[in-house]
């Protein structure tokens, strides 16, 4: 992800560069083996800013909330928008935990904050792995002092491994944004990869900005952000107990960031939030494939969302993609059953760029030439529901395979 | 399914009887072999009544309805609940076929009409199999001229046999009612088994009865009977275009169906519908086991039933049942995910007897106890959510294999 592209975006330049969250000028991050996980990998780590920034959250809908979600809402509600550091597990969800599992999170904020120095509200707490299982303690908080005496701005890349569980590779990705008034630099990384449906973020994700904003509109551009990249993606409809998603904005590059300067601010954040979010459907549980499902031509975008995600969490388009099999027929069911307004007789189907149905009627002859595209890796579906308006919306999923059942039929086993 | 039991339900007895859905006095069978599945199986049936008889419907809620869904709602709404016979092909499910498959669904009432000696619109039609396929119709007029002329009251089961597509077994049950007033039956035959989701029936149900009953109060006890039976089952969370559930109620038993006796017709109807049910579910694409999920103190059943509906739909729930592994995090994140209103704290988790998970925390200790439970095939998920309402809800389903990505990866190809 770290090759070099330049793209342009209205009259922006964003160009991607090397670092994921330790891009951005003002932040650290350190990752160590505390011993939470069973193997010898890096599992606790540690990103900083050099001293307390803005800083926005996004966190899972979901009524079970892990202790960790629990507490960084807290803190971002008290400290009103700022944060010095961010402390994050893998391994252990720190969910279902109870009052003990509260008491450890809050512990990991302390034991940072000390570390680090600053206060335990401007500490974000985030886990993930199994759930129902307390955190061992005494590994987490040697491994919170290993990684704090750590701190440095080049391990970008083991953060995005230490945060992994069953992700099949890291993902990380940051871009300089060339402004008008100069550029800055928008980093990040994220993990998956099961249990990821957007309600929120579906999966921990951790963004850092040198751009100057303040903690309202970075919330707003998280919000904006997030909407077309993490929440637009889905592997298995699962929403978790320990979804959430932090920016940090730290200043350092002295942009400040107003009504002109926000689409930039904006479109950097989007650039890296897509292609984080992309990496997790590529890298979800057992997957491959990368499936965009495009619905064009809806009443409004709401309902092109509600049929791509129907069609993007159907285990039979998703089985049928898998076998490279152009069963449009399960896409127009799932679309049906979606609760979206169109009339099939009006809509058309396309995999990839082969036109599979139209006007209520099937081109069965062009069934090869679309199974062939099925073969691929990257595959596209897209519908017009021929409604008039111009309603449209992007998902992303992956294929649906044995692969997944036997990763998540042997998870704990 | 035929061995006889007997049952007493709010002072009725109620008995099992040979026979499926010709078992009540009045209704005659045949199957036949038309050549619309590529195999030698039967694949054509029909279902008729001595004369013009109550009829009742329930249709699926997919926009995308196919041509037989279509014009058997048009034929129960023009005769206003009478209906002669039931013609049913498996192997192709005329849908998306446009034009040309409203003409053949047409058709294929009218060549029935023809055969058995009644009004075209006195035939309800039904399909299942391949979407977007149109009806090989020299097969489907020839097949429809045979079975009417072999229609007897002994071929029930080569009926259930017909409208088999991807089903490991058929399904058929009956039962007499016993009343007060003497002895009506009913009888049935349904077929899944994959595209399965209450959103109505999910399938095709074919029911019949002897009682002597009006269309609106057979409507009514169809409707009552499948929320609880065909409405509480789900395979894949699929709602397919093809869905329907017919029942035909030929009176010749003489027992009349009024305010004192509606409570009889429904425990028979439920009785049959409640076996035909979990039958396609343990038949499902791929199936090892079936899953039953009650919830309980819920807010109210509605509630209830979008708890467990969401638990019966999670893959990671149904992966996890499928290896064995008693992983109540994963039952607690869907229902959390659910939109139902409950307090974690308050929340326990049954798996079998074995209380895995109260108050919050996790009993870890039963953990292999429950392990043993789901290593059988008829496991039981029970969650009480504990908000001191009664809401209660059973929803039957089954775990998630690789066989069902490879049955679905294979459909066509």
């Amino acid at each position: 992800m770290s090759a070099t592209s330049s793209t342009t975006v209205n009259g922006l330049s964003i160009t991607s560069v090397d670092g994921g969250v330790t891009a951005a000028a003002g932040f650290r991050s350190a990752a160590v083996h505390a011993g939470i996980k069973k193997s010898t990998a890096l599992d606790l780590a540690i990103i900083a800013a050099d001293r307390a920034v803005a800083a926005a959250g996004i966190f899972t809908t979901n009524l079970a909330q892990a202790a960790p979600v629990v507490v960084s809402r807290q803190h971002l509600e008290r400290t009103a928008g700022r944060a010095t550091a961010i402390v994050v597990n893998a391994g252990c969800a720190n969910a279902c935990t109870g009052a003990t599992g509260m008491a450890d999170a809050i512990e990991m904020s302390t034991r940072t904050a000390a570390a680090v120095g600053c206060a335990a509200e401007e500490v974000l707490v985030a886990s993930t792995g199994v759930i129902g299982v307390a955190l061992p303690m005494p590994r987490v908080v040697a491994g919170i002092a290993s990684a704090a005496s750590a701190l440095t701005r080049g391990k970008g890349s083991e953060t995005a491994h230490a945060i992994m569980t069953t992700d099949p590779f890291p993902k990380e990705r940051a871009v300089r944004v060339d402004t008008s008034r100069g550029a800055f630099t928008v980093g990040g990384t994220a993990k998956g990869s099961g249990m990821i449906e957007p309600n929120m973020a579906t999966m921990l994700g951790f963004l850092t900005t040198d751009a100057r904003v303040s903690p309202a509109l970075l919330q707003r551009a998280l919000i904006a952000s997030a909407r077309d990249t993490f929440n637009a993606i889905t592997v298995d409809g699962e929403c978790s107990t320990n979804d959430c998603l932090f920016a940090l904005a730290s200043g350092e590059s002295g942009i400040e960031i107003d009504d002109d300067t926000y689409p930039a601010l904006l479109a950097g954040m989007l650039d890296v939030s897509r292609e984080l979010a992309i990496g997790i459907v590529r890298g979800g549980e057992g997957a491959t494939k990368l499936i965009a499902i495009t619905v064009r031509g809806a009443v409004d975008d709401a309902d092109a969302r509600r049929v791509a995600r129907t069609i993007a969490n159907s285990p039979l388009v998703k089985t049928a993609v898998h076998g490279a099999d152009p069963n449009w027929g399960r896409i127009v069911a799932a679309a049906g059953r979606s609760g979206g307004r169109f009339d099939v007789g009006r809509t058309s189907v396309r995999v990839g760029d082969v036109l599979l149905f139209e006007n209520g009627l099937p081109h069965d002859d062009a069934a090869p030439q679309a199974g062939r595209h099925l073969q691929g890796t990257d595959i596209r579906i897209e519908l017009d529901l021929g409604t008039g308006s111009s309603g449209t919306a992007t998902i992303w999923t992956c294929d649906l395979t044995a692969e997944y059942v036997r990763i998540n039929g042997e998870y704990r086993t």
